[in-house]
């Protein structure tokens, strides 16, 4: 295993929490760990100083396996809370740190968390707390080649996914034996884990977060499959719309209309595009073709570590307690077709993959895009 | 559907409120708008106020879907974060409530989600906020007869799933392999979801949440199945250890070790019954057995509409924002054996999901429990 990247990584995580006025922060989010030592795992923490020094609290238990996986200065086990709580004691004073920001995850830490992490036996009295949120997303928002090898990876995944589970559309089969099949196959085929699958049909294509049910596919059916597999610590998020037995004409050219916006938009996906212009050339290209009033959410999103991951559209971004995001770089990943039309009897949505290429777009995900009727 | 289970449980979570000082709860944790309207999905809100009356909001797309779901008087689609803000806005305008306080979910809700429901749009200034957390935990510990079948069902699914991934299991399958039969038997026999599936083999049976690698089954290993399958919005908690080819003299001894203190604490799952005697039961007999220091994690925790939710033991409880729970009434539910015999090497971990009964315990989950070789 190669040190450098990760140390590399803490050295710039050290320089933004310095410009950010954040003295150590305290990290317990599984993927921001990850990305800086190397493994993210629940019930643990990273605290990362702004000298570059990192150590890892874990259970116990986890001590070995974690010292294979993880990149560390100083590594504790602990056997409950309460030991927890006493190891990120222990390593601030480790650090000499005693004041100035602890920095937490505004976006995943909950207020009883935050009660734990700032507990008295925990946080120096003469410490304050400040928001890590935008330190990690700055540091996580470009892909090195590394990571865009595992996002490949996932997306070769995720297009194996998506066919075992278009192969299981049959009239009868219900929501979650489509997803079954989707997830069995990406599992056969490396995923180590996958985020929550949408598999959705009927009048329930039409729904925003169309998890899974007992719902039977009916002739005539609209099938809506949207995968992530996890592999390799990273994930890739492809969706597919496709009918059962026929297709009517409103559907066909409503699915035409939807998979030409996403392409519009992709096309698009060069260094120095803004997410407003690729939000915008999707919308407006559905607005134009008469479904403008059934859009809903945001259309294009990061991916990496985490299926949903920033850049974020502004309004959203801002609500979920991220920062706008600054015109894309070259590799930034993002999913483009997150937003869907839904009519309210049925929805279409399709979306991939897509790396921001230096010139134009490199798509991950490669499932056939054409009008299937099965 | 039935509306007066619902409207009871609204009642009842009103008069809560009221003895916990809260005059509206904003709700977005799907679990408790689950179990109060029926529905509980993610992006949304329910609004109960101490009169009893319940708001929801949802997006524009999900209207139709949650009428027929769900109970509420009244019903608020839309459009994006903007919408949802002046939703709660109006709602709280719609009931008069401009004053008292505000019920959030501390032990779900984010810093940067808090950030939002408390927006000056969205919460009246003259409104403070409280934790809400203890007035739904104490409204759900008790299950009725309908949630007791649902877990019932729920049981026979894990069961399910737990044999197909006994039967994936062979020398030469990754560990994500013996979870893809597991979850995709449960889906197949009925289940929605489920909660991220335990595989853990080898020296990674020993970690505390062996979560599915790549890593692939040898002769001599042992591996470790923990499963929580959804059906009908309730979940069950099954875990099984099983070992490839043989089980050495020390893992034979420990697997039966485990397996009696589990049983006892079973044993001892009758109505008036405290977390701490049944804690102590199963460590007790672990510690006498000479695995003491093997121990990790608590040994019980309820379930219900989550695979993990209260009661919890004492110190956990604590540290994860919940009260200490009282002396279980009957018809709580609880998985019984969350801890393991953890030795480095190897480990092994038995769990069940058992109801509290009058004069003793009911098992939900039935799996075989012998030493088993394959």
């Amino acid at each position: 295993m190669n040190a450098k990247p990760y140390q590399q990584r803490v050295a710039r995580c050290a320089s933004l929490m310095q410009a950010a006025g954040i003295e150590a922060s305290l990290l317990t989010k599984p993927a921001n760990m990850q990305y800086l030592t190397g493994d993210g795992r629940l019930c643990a923490y990273a605290l990362v100083t702004r000298q570059g020094q990192v150590a890892l609290g874990v259970p116990k238990t986890d001590i070995a396996d974690v010292a294979a996986l993880a990149h560390y200065d100083h590594l504790t086990g602990f056997d409950d809370e309460v030991g927890m709580i006493h190891g990120i004691a222990h390593d601030l004073a480790r650090y000499g740190i005693s004041d100035g920001a602890l920095g937490l995850e505004y976006t995943y830490v909950t207020q009883s968390m935050r009660a734990m992490l700032t507990h008295p036996h925990a946080k120096p009295a003469d410490m304050g707390v400040l928001d890590a949120t935008h330190v990690m997303t700055q540091l996580r928002l470009v892909k090195d080649a590394e990571e865009i090898e595992r996002l490949t990876a996932a997306a070769r995944v995720a297009d194996i996914g998506v066919a075992a589970a278009i192969e299981a559309v049959v009239a009868g089969a219900t929501e979650s034996q489509v997803a079954a099949a989707g997830e069995y196959a990406m599992r056969q085929a490396g995923a180590d884990e996958f985020w929550r699958s949408y598999v959705a049909t009927g009048p329930r294509t039409s729904i925003a977060h169309g998890l899974p049910t007992q719902r039977r596919l009916q002739p005539g059916d609209a099938v809506l499959i949207d995968l992530h597999p996890i592999v390799d610590g990273y994930s890739a998020d492809v969706c597919r719309t496709v009918f059962v037995g026929h297709v009517s004409d409103d559907q066909a050219s409503a699915y035409g209309l939807y998979a030409s916006a996403q392409q519009s938009a992709i096309a698009l996906a060069s260094a120095g595009v803004t997410m407003a212009t690729l939000e915008h050339t999707m919308h407006e290209t559905i607005r134009q073709g008469g479904h403008g009033e059934h859009l809903f959410g945001p259309p294009i999103h990061g991916i990496g570590i985490e299926f949903e991951e920033p850049p974020l559209p502004a309004g959203h971004a801002f609500f979920h307690g991220e920062k706008e995001a600054p015109p894309l770089p070259a590799n930034v990943v993002i999913a483009v077709g997150n937003c869907g039309i839904y009519t309210g009897a049925w929805g279409v949505r399709v979306e991939d993959t897509v790396v921001i290429g230096p010139d134009g777009p490199h798509l991950l995900t490669h499932a056939d895009r054409a009008l299937t009727v099965l």
